[in-house]
């Protein structure tokens, strides 16, 4: 279908509008597929050299408190294919700030600014409400005339979700199956796996149930006991699933959950409780505390090194070749670690598939943008490919 | 008034095309009123979504010898309007380089460079002596054609000014009272305030001074016996209130200053003599002397805690409501700081309008650059309403 | 001859289109003129404001595994001065990652990328393995449909040459003495000198070798026994010599060598073994042995104190004023460091023409971007030129 199709079909309401991107799970199905359908024709844009810039200049500002490479670039190339400069706010980066610090800071570095992109996933309980404290500042600061605009804030990972990764990932499952549709009664897991690591995020898994349970499918969260995600979060995968007919299930046994599976996500994570003593710890400053816990979770997790995703595994999905996924950087076994999530042989059958699946990112932040300053963005895109300016080439 | 009016009465007569901008001082009165009108103009095309952008590329270089947000950004928001792209120049963050060093590098940045802004104001001595071997040696890589176009210097603050905080200030003034002709008469005190922290520049109240002194108000500045300025800074205040009418005071109690006055400024700032002995201290490297001389001047400091801005204080000025102003970050009773600058209440209430006040720093850097940049700012700004570009949309 | 003569007079065939630009002597003669002519006529359109703005969005990564200023500052002003945004690839500095690391992380940064510059000179046999390894990881990334298009790499320097180095200093002599015609059967010394400094990278001499024997030039490598550079390079300079009808020769004297020199190079470098000897440690990690190898190293480098380009030396060249060149920053003595690489009245009379040598370096980047993108540069240019887009001004 050409573009000019696909931007007629658009859904022409969209409540996006002025609206921060926080968790999914506050908008509407329909927005999302908005959102997702945004992002496909911007990519189809650029194939074709035609340039959506619809900033002349603006800055997006992006605060990482934790480390990050491809989410730093795909927010940096979505800022800059709609023509916003991207400014970094260094924080020390543990900091856990609130109160005066944040409001004041949330405006100080919005007086131009037309986004705010936060990563705030380290500690749980922390990260979303840090969020919430920033979204209602700007809000009093463009009220009271303090911003002549209202900058719009995008969670780039926070302890609760992790949206521009889930939505990549489900406008991946769109592409590759070919349709929302076809995603219909389809089996996906989402899985725990080994890792030699400490301390990774709830963040992906939760945004993997709470997302893909809003298209049909049987969604199977699968992990070693103990490894328990939010509560709050595994009920909106529950309500979910009941809305669209579809199945939501929590179990136990890796091989169990593979089998006919259509798709698998296996990924390691921390248990909430662990997650919960670690953000209590590091209020304290303990730091032999948080040693002590480092030491014990990771015995914990050594018990549970079978939880590989490998080619025997494998074959207990549909056909033997369910779609596999990650997020990236996956640990592979005998690559970047000894023993990992996957083996390198499973990895490498589906290496270019994980690139490809990374590579809606930057499209899906962009189309975030474009919702969030658009009221219309069916009306914008049209005039945007009445123009067709070129991206390269005068 | 509309924008076309205003840019039609703008002064058709600059001495600020192709000159630096370091010090309030060396500047004319009209050339500052002209700086902040364009600032003022440059606001509103924003609010009107008009884009002044005038560079299609170009560099703006910036060099922070010290930590900044709100500059930082400031300076990037200034640069991104007028379609310049930031570069930063990092350097050791401490060290005072001089000569070959200083010559070489600030040609080896210039050389698509339009703009190079400098914040040195760590050192006594230092900062404005490091901006004028700049200036010299970009002057002379211009005149032997190793430079294409001879970059502007902005003072993002030095030792001895603060110009875009000053300037800023002046037009949050305008703007709160009506004109500069409303400020005639007023009286702002600049005053001293508790800190629990140690080594604030000076150049702040210094910059306070010197500018609004210049429209004709009384202004007094009040301090404990031994936190001087630098002598030449109280000199130019001293000299501008005769030529404009105004008056100038120094004082030591913060009660008696405060009886009558329109606008306050409390704010700590370190010691003069302390500066100097630090200066010295940190040019031998002396690591056991700079720490006794924090400790001793912690103690100093200790000594007037009671020179906080708080409600009783607030009760002495005109009508109990005299406008409080603050660069930002204020230390605050309680809430940044056990005791500090001013008291949260009284923070409270003027909280949104120190915003205000921050907000227009952006407006008067991109101002700078266009009078330096444009022989004719007024034609310049014109033909720019009459392209009427948007800022967001095609 | 002006503009628009010159770029009918640029060849029209061109290998360079999405070809990476790694080592100068993998590229064809007509090629490399071809790049220099596209710098100067960029660096013409600079003066004459003319915006060569080929991109209307697109990032050029950059990735320094060393520290940079000048070499940062020119890629970031070619990337602007053409459209492109520079992100910045932060990597623990002295890592040399390879294998599953770079190739996904090349990908990871590729999406929206147009460009990725590349500084690795720490490591002798690393850098260039490096840079290979990204550049086969973005052909398999194009070719799978990972990537929309083939992002171009630029060597910003490796182990085996600094191409936008070698290629801008060849550009200033052609500027300096008329045309390339004229360099023709002249002498340039690329020679050895002392630093008080170790480990400094063997890049500059080789390019300058390299490249400089594809003129018809006597080239003449001068250095200490000992301080050899990598056996393939002096063969590819050698065959370079042997067909364009110059010399090659390697000598050991520095006062022999300058005798009658139309053209000197003195800078310091590490010897070979010891650069081997440095890799070995650090992949071993043995912080004893690279303590004890520079120490060893600069007690070796101290017997050559004499290698110092002063005066006298000077004398003993063409008429007594051959060119000086450096690549910047000079080890100069009494001024940067106590004895270095050149006398400090030798360098003061240079020091203008070295600044102008480096100021050619941003062109030389943005040509070589230029023609990996368009596959008939001249074509582009003439549309440019054709357009004159204003880069200051409406």
């Amino acid at each position: 279908m050409n573009l000019q199709k696909r931007i007629e079909e658009l859904n022409p309401i969209s409540s996006l509008y002025n609206q921060d991107f926080l968790l999914t799970w506050k908008k509407s199905g329909s927005d999302l597929r908005l959102v997702m359908e945004i992002a496909s024709i911007l990519k189809e844009m650029r194939h074709q050299n035609i340039s959506p810039r619809v900033f002349d200049s603006g800055l997006a500002v992006s605060i990482f408190r934790d480390n990050s490479t491809r989410t730093r670039f795909s927010y940096a190339s979505a800022a800059n294919m709609l023509g916003l400069t991207v400014q970094d706010m260094d924080e020390t980066k543990s900091q856990i700030a609130h109160g005066e610090t944040v409001r004041e800071t949330a405006n100080m570095i919005s007086f131009l600014s037309d986004f705010i992109g936060i990563r705030d996933d380290m500690y749980l309980g922390e990260g979303h409400k840090y969020m919430e404290e920033v979204s209602k500042a700007l809000d009093e600061g463009f009220e009271k005339e303090v911003l002549p605009q209202r900058p719009g804030l995008i969670n780039l990972q926070c302890d609760m979700d992790h949206p521009t990764q889930s939505m990549a990932d489900a406008l991946h499952l769109r592409e590759h199956f070919g349709s929302f549709e076809e995603l219909r009664g389809k089996k996906i897991v989402m899985s725990w796996a080994y890792s030699p690591s400490y301390g990774k995020p709830l963040s992906v898994p939760q945004g993997i149930i709470a997302l893909m349970s809003r298209f049909g499918m049987h969604v199977e969260l699968c992990h070693p006991e103990g490894y328990n995600l939010i509560p709050e979060i595994i009920d909106v995968a529950k309500n979910n699933s009941r809305n669209t007919d579809g199945t939501f299930k929590i179990s136990h046994s890796m091989e169990d959950a593979m089998k006919d599976a259509d798709i698998v996500y296996p990924k390691s994570w921390a248990p909430f409780h662990i997650m919960e003593q670690r953000t209590e710890l590091l209020k304290k400053s303990d730091k032999q505390g948080l040693a002590d816990l480092e030491q014990s979770c990771l015995a914990e997790n050594a018990k549970f090194k079978n939880w590989e995703y490998d080619a025997k595994k494998m074959k207990l999905t549909k056909n033997g070749k369910a779609l596999y996924m990650h997020c990236l950087p996956a640990d592979i076994s005998g690559v970047s670690c000894k023993e990992g999530e996957v083996s390198a042989d499973v990895f490498e059958k589906f290496r270019l598939q994980t690139y490809i699946e990374a590579g809606y990112k930057p499209y899906i932040i962009a189309a975030m943008m474009f919702a969030y300053k658009f009221e219309h963005p069916a009306l914008a895109l049209k005039e945007i490919l009445g123009l067709k300016m070129n991206r390269v080439g005068m």
